[in-house]
């Protein structure tokens, strides 16, 4: 495998309910054929008009909301709630946060992340005529380990978990088990380099192996089934 | 923030008990001051003689070398056992794995991960003459979601976390509670070039933030106490 460039898209400036966030990236991204784009999820949420009215000061109305977002409360302390959305995520508040967002409006999670990706990949083919890989990342905690890391939680036209079963180590043993999850690992390379507070809301990941570019879903290949869990 | 490169490291062959590692990968790798070296656990558990023979036909022998390592045992799946480690990682067999060893061996953690980041740390500014952040990586599961990454097991001349409380989103809030932990996604993005059967034991992200090399603690910024633990 040959180097990997991580590059920041700059200039995209505040994105409203509607807009064409594919265009808008495609104008200020140089994209080229067989790139990844990263793209945060609060981006995503803002052009797909998932923002919803909660004052800082009804902090029972952001509760019920997070509620509403949840099928599952997995532990609850304090104002914190880890919950089980709908996507079958497990994250602090399933995913309704209000950080980069005006005074009094707090984010909601994409209704269908593979979904947005598939938007931005086709809104990319259209405005750029190249044919991309797209990863939606948003920002989780995990339980263990502290510090939070980005991690994908939709993709299109790359692939979530590339399976490396069946191939063999460096020294001829078959590897057993070695399913590596490239989308989560893309969102946090992405994640170095826009950094939490600078508004960079997309970034480039260039040289990734081309067979990982094919059909690809976080719903799909990422989200563990109850049954296979053994933390749930 | 300005772009990354990811480079892999190749050429390093077959490590052995005792090599010194740090030379071995400043001769293969040019590296600049300021780039992160990220290392596989297994070519310093290789370095540092923490091999055992362990034969396929003796999953006994394998349990009770698993057992040694841990402080406790989470959960109980057949052969998987999930462990906390003396380090206070939570992983799969306690790190105990067979992969890229040699038939008859299972390759331990290294007893002091931090430790060793810093024994490759001086020793690239010995034979290279360049100050470097330097983090060790190993691939571990987790819950919820498919997929192993790579994640920090021990870092050096590098922050584990950063902690971006008190600055402003792009919005001119203050960000509440973001600690971002660099190290995981550091070792997320040295494995996209390092792959887990081409034997490429360590990858160079040049590009990183300055402010984030400075002195740096898996086992003190990263481990979780189990008192602030929500899964525990």
């Amino acid at each position: 495998m040959g180097a990997l460039l991580i590059l920041p898209v700059t200039g995209v400036g505040e994105v409203r309910a509607g807009d064409d966030l594919a265009g808008l990236l495609a104008r200020q991204a140089e994209l080229l054929e067989g790139d990844v784009l990263v793209v945060t999820q609060k981006v995503v949420s803002k052009a797909e008009d998932r923002l919803v009215a909660v004052g800082p000061s009804d902090p029972e109305g952001r509760r019920r909301l997070i509620e509403g977002e949840s099928t599952r409360i997995l532990r609850r302390r304090d104002e914190l709630l880890i919950t089980e959305t709908h996507h079958g995520f497990v994250c602090a508040n399933a995913g309704v946060d209000l950080s980069n967002v005006e005074e009094g409006w707090v984010a909601l999670l994409p209704v269908d992340p593979d979904r947005s990706a598939r938007r931005i990949r086709d809104g990319v083919r259209a405005a750029a005529g190249v044919e991309i890989g797209v990863v939606i990342s948003d920002t989780f905690g995990r339980p263990w380990r502290q510090g939070v890391t980005d991690v994908a939680i939709g993709c299109a036209g790359v692939a979530a978990v590339v399976d490396l079963r069946g191939t063999r180590d460096a020294l001829g043993r078959e590897l057993v088990a070695t399913e590596v999850c490239v989308a989560d690992e893309l969102a946090a390379a992405a994640e170095l380099v826009m950094g939490k507070a600078s508004g960079i809301p997309a970034a480039i990941v260039r040289g990734v192996d081309p067979s990982w570019l094919r059909r690809g879903s976080v719903a799909g290949e990422i989200v563990r089934s109850p049954a296979e869990d053994l933390f749930r």
